[in-house]
């Protein structure tokens, strides 16, 4: 089985929206996906690319996907964050996950940064497990925060009455 | 005791290094920091800023920072993440942390994201309750995975070993 690992175009981003939506759910938040295609499009291949996208292609199909971007690290300065490693449920364990995965360490190699991060599942015990074989460090003391749009709206309008009073 | 909150300029980053270094002793990490007051002014202020920095100023000296960047969601677009928010330990308790806060998600919200994201450290109960007060989500199912410098390096080296046999 021949698979070919290459940078994304802008003509690959409906496979890659339809993997976006595969792995959202298979994390059971299958309604989260807001983007679109245009949005992809736009963010990715505009003057200014907010991420940079690998793929994997087997007979003209997207089976996989990379999806990094820099971050800024207080400690370390620009890191390289992979947002999304996916492959396809139907080509799982021919070894794609590793190609990709070989391609991101590499740039992040090449760009010289001090770390490369990601998120992970705590019950994705595959993922997991992968990962590890690989060198990565699950940082279990570490979570995750976040403050939705609803909840920025709840915010500031609860500052706005706190002020009030 | 009034407190002055504002975007950073490239004068701040001694004070605002000293913070960084602080919050790394208290996260049992000293020497972690890499990074150099060179750095800060030329990641921070450069033609292209890699991050925005707020910063509480009392009696001319700064005593909290607040710093985001933007990152990339797959499902929600561009969204603000805040890679640090430090008060420092004498001032803690005087309402700066949320001052800072306010300045971050008033920012997110007039940016148009449709998320705010941070870390936490899972023992750090104060900051856990202060951010559940909030309104964030404290996503105990995710967990932050690293391959830091060295762990590129051996992930190359055997990537190259393979391929060698």
């Amino acid at each position: 089985m021949s698979c070919l690992v290459r940078i994304a175009t802008k003509k690959d981003m409906t496979g890659v929206l339809n993997l976006i939506k595969e792995l959202a759910l298979f994390e059971k938040e299958p309604n989260a996906v807001e983007i679109t295609i245009d949005d992809l499009i736009k963010d990715g291949f505009g003057s200014f690319s907010k991420f940079t996208c690998f793929v994997a292609e087997k007979s003209n199909k997207i089976v996989g996907i990379a999806l990094v971007y820099m971050r800024y690290s207080t400690w370390k300065g620009e890191v390289l964050h992979l947002e999304d490693l996916i492959v396809s449920k139907s080509m799982r364990g021919a070894g794609l996950g590793t190609a990709l995965l070989d391609k991101v360490v590499k740039y992040g190699y090449d760009l010289g940064v001090k770390r490369i991060s990601w998120e992970v599942l705590n019950w994705n015990n595959n993922a997991i497990a992968f990962y590890e074989k690989k060198g990565a460090n699950i940082m279990k003391d570490w979570s995750v925060v976040q403050l939705n749009d609803q909840a920025i709206k709840t915010y500031l309008e609860n500052k706005k009455q706190n002020e009030s009073i």
